[in-house]
């Protein structure tokens, strides 16, 4: 149950880094790397498709991944998107609170928050 | 006068296309381009510096405005990151008007303006 959770947590790991950086692969890869870890095929499918070897394939996947989180490194989309959001997560919450409770002093929060942000463009 | 202006319009186009994307040109390509485009260095001042001709220098500096071309035709950061401090600064500017009139009317406009940067990102 556990590797399941930890395999789930990588994929969507590995989608989100696709997500961003997916268009700085090859057209090749790209889809070598959507089929195999998005859409899981396994590797004899994967094997029959391409017309490569399993091995070949498992090279290949690991290249993407490589690539992918070179690019994270590099420019840390992932994470300041993430954190990005929090923060407007954030800004949202403070705002249904000063609805329901009218108190102004909030809006101050909203605009510390959005100064947050500021920075992390 | 205007030539002077679309000079300065290109460098800063160029500042914030290396600010997102400098870190993935080689260190290399990367000081060239930061000495001449951001640094204003002369093509002679860079051939002796790097014992380069001037030919090569301007050459170099073009590939890497390509490269970084091709980064945010790919990636859009550019334009994203401008998108969303625009809306930030609505939602600063809609704060700003709460708190002098009081009108809780906007806060929804807040929270629209919030999910308006959810999408992009």
């Amino acid at each position: 149950m556990e590797k399941n959770q930890d395999i789930l947590g990588r994929i969507l790991e590995l989608s989100l880094l696709f997500d961003f950086y997916g268009s700085l692969l090859s057209e090749h890869k790209s889809k070598v790397f959507e089929d195999y870890v998005l859409n899981d095929y396994s590797l004899g499918e994967m094997s029959s498709l391409y017309g490569i070897s399993r091995q070949g394939i498992h090279d290949l996947v690991k290249r993407c991944i490589r690539e992918l989180e070179a690019y994270e490194k590099k420019l840390g989309l992932v994470l300041r998107f993430q954190s990005i959001k929090e923060k407007l997560l954030t800004i949202d919450r403070d705002a249904e609170f000063i609805k329901a409770t009218h108190k102004f002093e909030l809006i101050d929060s909203i605009q510390q928050t959005v100064c947050e942000i500021m920075d992390e463009l």
